[in-house]
């Protein structure tokens, strides 16, 4: 393929804190630190996967930069997170929140098997159900 | 870790169209198609790879999902795509203008690197310099 996924970037206000978040939240690893931008990737993933592997060159990680305004109104783009048993599932709801992460209505039915929580600047993410694999 | 990047949901009025538009555009494979919920992934991914590789299990795909109203603003998440050559980089813009991307204003500097382009829905991104690895 000529193009390749290479990242996801959050606008943010504070992309040192909120990308820190993150790193935190996900248990990955800080790759760039500066003031207007700050990278995380996943803590499995090697400069040498980067290189030469389809999976490390489709841009695994999540990049945090900085914009002049606040979100206003509920992201277009979001992302899933998914937990390997009903356990973990608890237990990262309980650790997300002890984080700072806070539960959001978005409309969602109150049946539904997935938990919607927002990060520090408010960012939707979801919790699925568990799933093995 | 205990919790997994599942995937990147796309909040979109025509799931299906926008998502068909996403695979043609990515060259990437539909493996779910109905009427609120569109999901293409990696055409190099396999379900095995999804089974047992930490990166097939990192969630590598993209759902458009159905919502009611349409993008208000800027979205406050991207993508950005890496093109291999510097000739891939003309090709493939001008592929994404002739499959109905258009170049958006989001307030970047007339000389940066990347161009900043638009799906049939708005939704921005970016088509980065070229890089071989």
């Amino acid at each position: 393929m000529a193009l390749r996924w290479y990242t996801t970037v959050i606008d943010c206000q504070d992309p040192r804190s909120l990308g820190a978040w993150w790193a935190e939240a996900l248990q990955w690893t800080n790759v760039h630190d500066a003031e207007d931008e700050y990278v995380i990737i996943p803590s499995w993933v090697t400069p040498e996967d980067i290189r030469t592997t389809p999976w490390g060159r489709q841009g695994p990680g999540l990049v945090f930069v900085k914009v002049p305004g606040p979100k206003i109104t509920k992201n277009r783009l979001h992302l899933d997170f998914a937990p390997h048993t009903s356990q973990d599932r608890t237990a990262e709801i309980a650790r997300l929140k002890a984080l700072g992460a806070h539960r959001v209505d978005v409309g969602q039915d109150a049946d539904v098997s997935w938990t919607v929580l927002a990060d520090p600047e408010g960012n939707e993410f979801c919790v699925l159900s568990s799933r093995e694999m």
